[in-house]
């Protein structure tokens, strides 16, 4: 029923041994990081390529540890080197994304958070509902999942089948929330995909009963990652949801004249204060000191097979990170533009997602919120390009303005939020 | 002052060899696993009747170990076989008894609630007070211990002497406490009756000064097992306080057709909902999906030394489980019936307590709130029983049946709780 | 990236050795015990006087351990002995000092809370704001930083640059949050003042920067000790806080007939309640059941260094605690007399303070809110003696008398909080 926790490293490859003796050898290696179902949870672990029964175009490696000192005491981390990326992943704050980096860029900001901390000691209730901030640091946290928009009041069903009223927090807890279970899987056969994967639940009685297994991969030697989830409700009733993908880019992406390109249908400022600013929404300012966010909603165009591209690129545009997703799956994108000091957090956001961040109450009057049958499973995906070369980016932003084309960016002038 | 953790079984079976050698015999073995006074924690520990200098009429075992993943990451366990019974007790969880097996029977049910949550995970005050329901998966939670029942504002006295407003919220803090001290206790003579005992403290500066020493014991080959508590209050002034054992059951002794079997002076529903199914308050149905929860205040008739008997059978009448109890201790019992569907936990509560699962202020209100002297102490003792024999459960019902004799139930027509 | 947990005393011991040879022997030995940015945290270490390669007046030993058992596990301690005394600081909750005691006297008391608690099982929001008395029993520790005072409303500016409200907790954040550096650090050069270290961050996305370097400091032999801290805003722009040293005294400084001296050059109740007994405000009672907190707000006189001193003796006068600190640094001092019934917690607080322990928003519009400039430190010390002389209470009690000379003390009828 439960297992000595340590490194198993040796125990591994002897079964890796055993199991390509036994099997067809097209059946994925599978390790379990952490399982609350057996009981498992490996503090240290490690697996590399040369360890492995085939050859790869990049070494690469896989090392699971823990955090240790102060507010990350005990907070798991799992590394992910392809050979050409680092990909570092945060089990016990929700399978977030903490960093990727390459030998030229660096995806991820500089917090005024400065450790990854773990989520019993934050209270998301606390500043009015605004306790998420005091872990917010990652490259790519999830918003979610039975909220995640911004805090406030909104109704729910309570146990006694009255309809009751409850405190949202900001962003909702799944990134808060450490995960289940965790496994690292490597395909024996080529291209050898990487993955890492973890089920986040938030469960209650007499609440959600949604499961969240994410999933990010990449390839030996790829300079692209993917974020594949599925979320599905283990409800006997119909569940609504909001989930999203809050990617955040400090420098070197994000500097005075750094871009946001995407293919714009409409756009809607947020509140008055971001409405102001909407003409130049794409552009970036240098740090400064008094900057209030901007925060615009944005639907894009897409191709036929409904994928749309968003980029931003540095002032030079030679460095730029592209994502790649679905606008059937996450059909509301926000841009949340917060250059401010440096020292506050420079940053901007790229977050495509089920909803905007406005309070669900306002999104579900607005018809805005995505909801899930009983035992419905969503697919969620998103293709992270690193791009470091000019050609490469003018290639990215020439397959953008494809999309757009000829149609005309609609501005709504009525800001979301009317204060 | 401090002690290294680790498996202390060859220390504990020499320690048992000397005292044996040293005492009388009469003295119980004790050991003890968790003890914030001696800072002792020992993470796995076991010992089995093989190891013992006598001989029982059945093989058992208590073993400890850490649950590990996900929420669960650190919560402690004990299991304790008793060649017939595995009953399995949470000391994290306030002392929480999980789940209780025979080969024929489980106590226990299939809550939404998949991992044993570590109290420092849940936030007692989310969703407007139920924060609780985010943990809640055991057999046998006690709710209490400065208060009990559903959440809400009511009155204290702060620091500076002045009547101040707080938010209860459901259910109380003693089912989140992890134990301060926890020990085994195995009886030298028979019947060598076999306990896990830990304390849990409700302890604040201007606050109250509550400790509740549990016990879940049982005797080698037995099919029935105790709970026998005592709650001291360790303030300069009289303490209020409420205790409910909040005994839940899913299938299979919960099914469609199954009773609940009780002798009662007077049924009160809890509300108008409840109030309309009061004639068949002691039939259950199937699973039933948008069924909302049906709650009735029981009153019992007692014998001439106090002791109720409750009993919830399945269909079949063949498989039961008994709750023997003094309703001077526990004077109002509570019926929860919440056959929703599987997914969402179709479960019932056969819940004896000090006082109804309102909120505190109506107890208060309407003189039903206990209260404990300064370094008062009360004794609170459960008998269950496990049955899954027709005529063992035919004279079960039949020793109810007597407590109510010719005796009418009678039945409040106003709910305890006016919408 | 990450290191093994365990006593590192050897390597210790060497590096010193090797430092020895390399360095000019001024250097003082530094060790790392806690480091979020290393991601160290070394679960128990110690060191002695016999193994340095110097002579000390007296034998000394700092040693590290954790705590276990209930809400204590995982708790970091360091203990101090200086040979005299022996000083107990807890890195875990924010550096605080659980106790220090000398073979003749302890600065203390017997809190109702008997753990250490672990800051994770604490919610500050409990009890209308009141949770931080969840854990509050140690002989000093800081209330602070973003604020300091009583719970209730107070404004901040939000994400989106408005003005929106919050409720503050009971005495801030910063004695519930663990340290994120934690170093010892031993004078190569005499007097060989022994240093324990902590970093304590209030940081925090659209929230204050606030970093406090914590010291608690003795020479070997010595009987009075030093408290020194420095608090950093690394914020971009200007930041209020407030800072109060909530040091405690139980028996055997506080008893009947036991008295405070200090130079006052002014004296406000916090209430109406206080201000019936501002006459005897140096005066305290035996244990007293129903007695309710009176608190004094204390402007002292200092010296022409802006030194001043307070002291704590007995009834007998032959034992007593000095505090002297820099009025400029610590302006507001504050009188909590709360000489109640021994098993609520009989205790007197001198606590020395940037504010008084009103409200934030009450002691904004009183203009006694102070405030940090970006990048701007402030420096806060603190001499604390143990006195076991008649004699030398005597002669602290004249040099105190010295600072008031035939000045008076102003009274204000006025209470700070109008009810």
């Amino acid at each position: 029923m439960f297992k000595t926790i340590g490194c198993l490293l040796l125990l591994f490859v002897v079964a890796m041994a055993q199991s390509n003796a036994a099997q067809t050898g097209a059946d994925p290696i599978r390790q379990t990081l952490t399982s609350a179902v057996r009981n498992v949870r490996l503090e240290t672990w490690q697996v590399n390529s040369s360890q492995m029964p085939f050859k790869t175009a990049s070494a690469w490696s896989i090392q699971k540890y823990v955090l240790h000192g102060g507010k990350q005491e005990g907070v798991d981390v799992i590394v992910l080197n392809s050979g050409k990326l680092t990909i570092t992943v945060v089990p016990t704050r929700g399978m977030s994304v903490l960093r990727v980096e390459s030998s030229e860029l660096v995806l991820g900001w500089n917090s005024p958070v400065k450790e990854v901390v773990h989520p019993s000691l934050i209270n998301l209730q606390n500043r009015g509902g605004l306790g998420w901030l005091e872990g917010f640091n990652e490259w790519m946290v999830r918003c979610g999942a039975e909220w995640a928009g911004h805090p406030g009041k909104d109704k729910f069903i309570n146990n006694t089948g009255d309809e009751a009223e409850m405190d949202l927090t900001l962003h909702g807890r799944i990134g808060n929330i450490p995960a289940s279970e965790v496994e690292v899987i490597i395909d024996r056969t080529p291209p050898h995909r990487l993955r890492i994967r973890g089920r986040v639940d938030e469960r209650q009685f007499y609440g959600p009963k949604l499961e969240l297994w994410t999933e990010v991969s990449t390839e030996p030697g790829s300079t692209t990652f993917r974020i594949e989830d599925t979320l599905t409700n283990y409800s006997a009733y119909e569940q609504e949801f909001e989930l999203i993908y809050h990617a955040n880019y400090g420098p070197p992406l994000l500097e005075k004249d750094s871009r946001f390109v995407g293919a714009v249908k409409r756009i809607t400022p947020f509140n008055a204060h971001a409405a102001k600013s909407t003409a130049s929404f794409a552009q970036y300012v240098a740090p400064t000191k008094g900057f209030v966010e901007q925060v615009y909603m944005i639907e894009p165009f897409a191709d036929a097979q409904n994928q749309t591209t968003v980029m931003l690129h540095n002032a030079a545009g030679d460095k730029a990170v592209t994502m790649r997703y679905d606008i059937t799956q996450l059909p509301y994108f926000t841009l949340w533009k917060n250059t401010t000091a440096l020292e506050e957090g420079y940053v901007t956001g790229l977050e495509p997602g089920t909803s905007s961040p406005a309070n669900r109450s306002i999104e579900r009057k607005a018809g805005c919120l995505a909801k899930l049958k009983p035992n419905e499973t969503r697919r969620f995906m998103i293709d992270v390009g690193l791009h470091t070369n000019k050609d490469e980016i003018a290639r990215a932003t020439a397959a953008i303005k494809a999309l757009q084309g000829s149609q005309q960016m609609q501005v709504s002038a009525q800001p979301v939020k009317v204060e």
